[in-house]
């Protein structure tokens, strides 16, 4: 399955000066592009074959254009920064002219080889190609060749070649509770609405009455002191607007943006900039949102999706010194959301659920160790207090998916690690889908360089979380031990005097 | 100050028919017009002159066109439905033939009276007045006249006519704690960030590191513990997506629309339809938010302001029953977002803030009883288990104000008490500016009205909620005791058995 055997550039651009040159330094200024842009434009390559070369130019009186080539090397975008800058400072310190800007005419992008499939890519006026190779023809401006576009086009060009299926989950278990007898085999969602422990709001969205926000709270409690309190977690409160910036930073932003809920201000908040709309939603009253949308800025913040982007934006342009030990963090301050599709029925799938997001950042021993001692708290916790049929699953690591990675380095320790909770009403343990209540996971040095954190002493620095579903804990309860909290564990029951009495309207619930 | 001494209406309208008229048919009609039409748009009036009445007509083959005018009693919109019903159902039951549609020429309603000011309106096409009326001429479809439109256009006309500058603020002190002395004298936000308790993540919303998360966590179990559970409530999770829908119920859609966050969906969840976006995030390494925008639907959601707006929602459409007692729930799950303009540097005023949002639904008796000894529960809590300065003030209702609402019928009942705390490092107690950390509301019939709630028996039901601000208990707590837990009162100290150590880089705090 060969590729991409050569990748090659052509550019052809403009450099506009300050003030026009006499037809002597014209003449000038062509003998020192003959006599020195090859040295300039081969500086630093190992191999000059694959260096950029100034195949033609022509001096102006206001400007020069230039043809200019290149292997991998130092690509035509890198050459007229340097042409631009070395120009610059020869017309500078003489005749106190400047390059003004440069301006792109065209920029190819040439890969030669074998099997290549259609793709899109950004800022391409046209692709061509045969049997033999891409032409990629590029729409660039000054800004672009500064910020190094050109090159993270080749970058997702190969990407999206080498694309593979995503048919290739792991999925493999790694360990399991005892099989466990059940004596209830019904949907925990229909009768918790039937029961009026929980009042539908909007698609995904509840409001949890007494009883169901007692057992959340009761989860809640349970994970903080088996879990997260005795592995050396403290809390602390994560921000809930998240800029689109960290979710950039972890890979988010390119990854599932189309998961995301996004978060806007209004452009003003002057509330005359609001009276038109205002206005209209008091004698229509309806809500108006496409009128609204005018109103607003385009989206500043997402809302949390992983609850932990913010945790390595903590580190983000710092200096840590694992010296001082791993550091430990968990947060339970609030909602994460998810933008899922239609048709949502149950509470196991949710627009906005609960979640202790636990959070950890040290050497890779440390990071493997509090890893497989989370691990170990999980089972405990889900097996012992629960007593709920569970097993733990390596999978494909959903952080790496979240970034649009689907192939990674071959790693000796397990990227992410799943518990599942068997559902009896959901059929079969052998051939139903279990769910999955909580993973745990290493990001290796992943985050560290997204995020763009050092070490005192540059030693390696890996990171991990691990999350968990409140509501799910309580489906994966009810689901095997019903509502009579007679029949609840009493371990579970330890941390639950009592259940309280729901609210009674007449006509609910 | 004497204003609108008449209001009047003039209408020129289209009824299209579905197949044309006879003459003969015509002509018969044109008599049914001028036989029935007074009868038909003066039924149900107690003042026949300010009744309907059709000024003119005219029948074509397949259309008659209207004039009618009319005072305050059946405006030209209810006239115009009564007259399509009435000539649809004349025809069909003869000819087969019905109305089609209304077209709206001309709408015009005529405001006599004295000391009019300028104002905008929706749907109107012009405005002109002279010294002893304004004419508003209104720019309307079928849609608007059988959503009553107009009538809610002279409601706004009147509103905005009559609006008083915001000046007559009420403000209070009904009750104030002894003075105490003072042994601190610093803000203690500088000292937070320093310490760093607290790291800075956007504008307006912080990281809470451990030892002011522990704080918060007391100050919520202090409220949990000692007002909301002995007075009977109940916890509860409210959503955290608030419909626009709920916030147009609670008034906030039009009272306060610029200083709420919105939420939007992506268009697709479709991972190909942000193919381009995702490449173009991924080449340029910026967030685009701009390109995003384009991705995304109108808003759907608010984020929460009140944190109760959900609370009322829940008997929206529903019968209650109060002799099954008040109804009082209290929610805890998570940030309150209020988008305050630039500039934020302290802990007082946030983007994104704590609150445990206490609600009550009953009888006028149980509401007021609820609220007062809630009340009471603040004022001991603040002054004897915080030990700080404190008064209770009423002020102008907050929750009206959100709606919109200026001014209200006099009530015997306060709708409003604030809790404010001196903070020393303000300046004198005299003239300082003291600081809010909570409130306690009685909102009258208000929700239950907007929201359309009803009561079994048609009894009189009030709601309440009371609000605080977590983040801002925690700065009065430090304003007044300082930083060193052996200083913080005692009874506090009885919540708190000791502050967890922070985290430490490099380079921070």
């Amino acid at each position: 399955m060969e590729k991409v055997r050569r990748i090659s550039f052509r550019a052809r651009a403009t450099l506009k000066l300050s003030k026009p040159l006499e037809e002597e330094k014209r003449n000038e200024l062509s003998n020192w592009i003959k006599l020195r842009a090859g040295e300039l434009l081969s500086k630093g390559t190992r191999i000059k074959e694959e260096a950029a070369k100034v195949e033609n130019f022509e001096v102006f009186d206001n400007k020069i254009i230039l043809e200019i080539s290149s292997g991998r090397s130092v690509r035509p975008h890198d050459a007229l920064a340097r042409l631009r800058k070395a120009i610059g400072e020869e017309l500078g310190k003489k005749l106190g002219i400047g390059v003004r800007e440069i301006q792109i005419e065209d920029y190819e992008i040439i890969f030669e080889g074998s099997n290549f499939r259609k793709i899109n890519l950004p800022f391409t006026k046209e692709i061509t190609s045969n049997e033999n190779e891409v032409r990629v023809k590029l729409n660039l401006t000054e800004k672009e060749i500064y910020s190094q576009v050109p090159d993270r086009i080749v970058k997702l060009f190969l990407e999206k070649q080498q694309e593979v299926p995503t048919g290739k989950e792991i999925h493999e278990v790694r360990w399991s509770s005892q099989q466990k007898p059940h004596k209830y085999n019904v949907d925990p969602s229909l009768e918790l609405v039937k029961r009026g422990w929980v009042k539908r709001f909007d698609q995904g969205i509840w409001y949890y009455m007494p009883p169901f926000a007692a057992l959340m709270r009761t989860m809640e409690k349970i994970i903080v002191e088996e879990i997260a309190v005795p592995n050396g977690f403290v809390e602390a409160y994560f921000p809930k607007l998240i800029t689109l910036e960290v979710m950039r930073k972890k890979g988010q932003l390119y990854g599932i943006p189309n998961e995301m809920f996004y978060v806007c201000e209004p452009i003003s908040r002057d509330a005359s900039y609001f009276e038109d709309y205002m206005d209209k939603v008091k004698v229509t009253n309806e809500t108006l949102p496409t009128e609204l949308l005018g109103k607003l800025k385009p989206p500043t913040y997402a809302l949390p999706y992983a609850q932990c982007e913010p945790f390595y934006e903590i580190f983000s342009g710092e200096i840590v010194d694992v010296d001082q030990g791993p550091i430990k963090l968990f947060d339970r301050s609030g909602f994460s959301f998810r933008y899922e599709s239609g048709g949502l029925t149950g509470l196991e799938r949710l627009n906005a659920f609960n979640r202790i997001e636990i959070t950890y950042l040290g050497t890779p021993e440390q990071v493997v160790e509090i890893r497989d001692k989370l691990v170990d708290s999980y089972q405990r916790v889900l097996d012992k207090t629960l007593d709920l049929e569970v097993r733990t699953v390596e999978v494909t690591p959903v952080w790496m998916a979240h970034a649009g990675v689907t192939s990674d380095v071959q790693r000796s320790v397990p990227a992410t690690l799943d518990f599942e909770v068997y559902l009896p009403y959901r059929g079969e343990r052998e051939t139903s889908e279990w769910l999955e209540v909580g993973n745990a996971s290493v990001h290796f040095d992943k985050y560290m360089q997204w995020y763009n954190v050092k070490e005192k002493k540059e030693r390696e620095v890996w990171t991990g979380c691990s999350g968990n579903g409140l509501e799910r804990w309580v489906v994966s309860l009810l689901a095997n031990h019903g509502f009579n909290p007679e029949d609840w564990p009493k371990e579970f029951r330890k941390y639950l005097e009592k259940l309280p009495e729901n609210i009674k309207l007449v006509t609910w619930p």
